[in-house]
């Protein structure tokens, strides 16, 4: 029998590779590059938004009080003495019994103090000019957006760490963030190891396979945020391998090897570890699929050493390089996102190594409900396609249909559609 | 008072764009690149998965008939005669009382039908060579992948419209598509218009705000799959923003403008559309924000009017520009995902409009919980950072809290993490 390996749990591993991550240098891009990248520095409101008090609607700025006696029957006429477009600010102060046409967007002149929208007036105009007719009283205030109602100065409005999408584009934007700072994207060595393997490109031999762990793991990389470098396939030869990745260790932090990781004749992820005088994180986690997952660490320099087993490769990803990789990233949350379901089928089969299997998880009437999806096999590869989340089943335990149960969310589009229509 | 228009609902809206939009063209890429990208062919198993009966784990290839009598007590001893590696065959077929060494992935030998794991028997030699012994029983079929059991030949594994992903890469590679059939990304021109905006890079001056809606409509779109053009500001010159657009609607098939959409003096929108000649769609549709919403086609080309007011201009992409593109990029789902909810305050104000309020839903013991985020007014942008997803507030209603309600989810990364520890 072969050496034994002692398993360590899942969360014991994670915060071991957690315990052991740092922080990636930061660079400064134009801001139209930033989407999907991390916030290295905290958003404060330079100054406050609105600047100053605007028209929400095209309209007539007023007093609020000239308007207090208006009526259908007694219509009250204020006379317009200018327009105010956006961008521009009025001429003068707004007199007493006047009104100003004003555009969205545009500044309140001084001495108004509410907005009539353009479709709650009648304008007409006589031999004095134009004028309007208000049939309602306004009340202060309304239709104008205050200046600092939206952010107020000194606000802090997105913190270092914050992913970049719409919502952030639009404040950087608002306060001139022509470049941000943010974090750099680390460059991950991907190596897929193993004689049964064939390029993609390759026609089918007896015993062999297809690589399709590479595409999949640097697929998940560029979901994550980092860049994947492929370094193709190694036969089980060790010392083509321990090259390799030297090689890679000189270029790139990240090396992820698949294949090669169990105690077989031709694993060497264990020797090469060795050999590199790399520090062993841990070399067997007590979960199923990926079971045996390496991480090592040569100074500052990762290596991840996966299953070649298609699900366990991808588990190994999720659950040990994404935390250290967002890491680096300068996320603020480092781990797929966990909630609970309601299990929808009974789980009789016991493991005493806690199981992720692939599930589908789905929301009905706002409750999320989770069922396994595919064999649950470590070298089932359809099963990934369906799957939006993993179905965390602890070790040795039975779970009965409706038992609520932890899931780790995959997807960014596979949230079920409850209904089409409002 | 000026032209009114007649205001649709949401869903007619919807059903409109979604009823005159199309696929897009093809291209057929490399599938490292294909990331992101929707199939435009099902994906079909022309072999089964695995090709051949393979070995699960590291370990022995037996005759479980062989292992019948095995007991700690009584250990059963069997001949190795050869290793099979993965990648290879076996030389010959397995004779009864004998065992192969064999490697994950390596095919079953002929004559064998189970798999004993390494760390499962004793190994040794003596002067006829190696052999193993055998302390339990096994069961026929253990640890055997068996041909097919992952993808029976001929299976549809995905269907056109699939986005692909880490699962996808791996099913593809899987069957050698080298390269793989998708649909081309659609190039969206955005126009910014409103002579209060100034560029990004610009400092404040009194009356003006910066662009910020081009930024975000940037970042929608290519969230979405398309890639965007960016066209810059124009200022309220109708001749200026007419040959604008008119230019490029000559490069792309999809113009969105922003701003100039209301019935102001200023606003243009309509009369582009009139000057066009294009067909209109709708230009006012029954919600909040946004409901001065324009979209109109030019033959097979997209015109889309959207305020000018941040939330209005967020709303009128991921209700009405979504789906056009979702459908150019030949995705199976247009919509952004809809799910229900638990409301988690009292909404007391009513609007005779459906109101799409900046939201944030988070779950609670597997149950979706919602509350609304920031100022609920169109022109606020503070609101877009802290939401991931927008609450449908019926027209005319009042809600409480605890009531089921709608919301549309935003995110791909939003999902609230209940727990940090399995």
């Amino acid at each position: 029998m072969k050496s034994v390996r002692k398993p360590i749990t899942i969360d014991e591993a994670i915060e071991r590779v957690v315990a052991s991550s740092t922080l990636g240098d930061t660079e400064t891009i134009l801001l139209e590059k930033a989407d999907f990248r991390y916030l290295a520095e905290d958003i404060i409101a330079d100054h406050p938004v609105p600047m100053f008090d605007r028209s929400m609607y095209d309209g007539f700025a007023v007093r609020a009080s000239d308007t207090a006696q208006a009526h259908p029957d007694a219509p009250q006429t204020l006379r317009v003495t200018e327009t105010i477009a956006a961008g521009e600010q009025a001429k003068g102060r707004l007199q007493p019994g006047t009104a100003m046409r004003i555009m969205t967007g545009a500044a309140i002149p001084p001495g108004a103090d509410a907005v009539l929208m353009l479709e709650d007036v009648r304008e007409d105009k006589d031999d004095q000019g134009p004028y309007i007719e208000v049939t309602t009283p306004v009340a202060p205030g309304t239709h104008i957006s205050h200046r600092g109602e939206d952010m107020a100065e000194g606000t802090v409005l997105a913190r270092s760490g914050r992913r970049i999408g719409p919502g952030e584009k639009a404040v950087l934007a608002t306060f001139g963030y022509h470049r941000v700072k943010v974090y750099q994207q680390p460059v991950v060595a991907v190596l897929a190891t193993g004689s049964e393997l064939l390029p993609v490109d390759a026609p089918l031999v007896p015993g062999k396979i297809r690589n399709s762990n590479s595409y999949m793991v640097e697929s998940q990389l560029r979901r994550l945020g980092a860049v994947p470098k492929t370094l193709g396939i190694l036969a089980d030869h060790f010392e083509a391998c321990y090259h390799a990745v030297t090689k890679a260790l000189e270029e790139v932090d990240f090396v992820i090897t698949t294949g090669g990781a169990a105690v077989g004749d031709y694993d060497f992820v264990q020797s090469l570890i060795e050999r590199l005088n790399a520090d062993l994180l841990f070399n067997k986690v007590a979960m199923r699929p990926g079971s045996v997952t390496t991480v090592a660490k040569k100074g500052e320099k990762w290596i991840f050493g996966l299953s070649g087993n298609p699900a366990a490769c991808f588990v190994g990803v999720e659950l040990f390089v994404r935390p250290v990789l967002k890491r680096v990233l300068g996320a603020q949350a480092l781990h797929l996102p966990r909630i609970s379901a309601t299990l929808d089928v009974d789980i009789t089969t016991t493991n005493s190594f806690t199981r992720l299997m692939r599930a589908r998880t789905e929301f009905h009437n706002g409750k999320a409900v989770v069922q396994p999806v595919g064999l649950d096999k470590s070298g089932i590869i359809s099963g990934l396609l369906e799957a939006n989340s993993m179905l965390v089943i602890p070790g040795g335990k039975r779970l009965n249909r409706g038992e609520q149960v932890q899931v780790m969310w995959l997807e960014e589009e596979g949230m079920h559609n409850e209904s089409a229509r409002l």
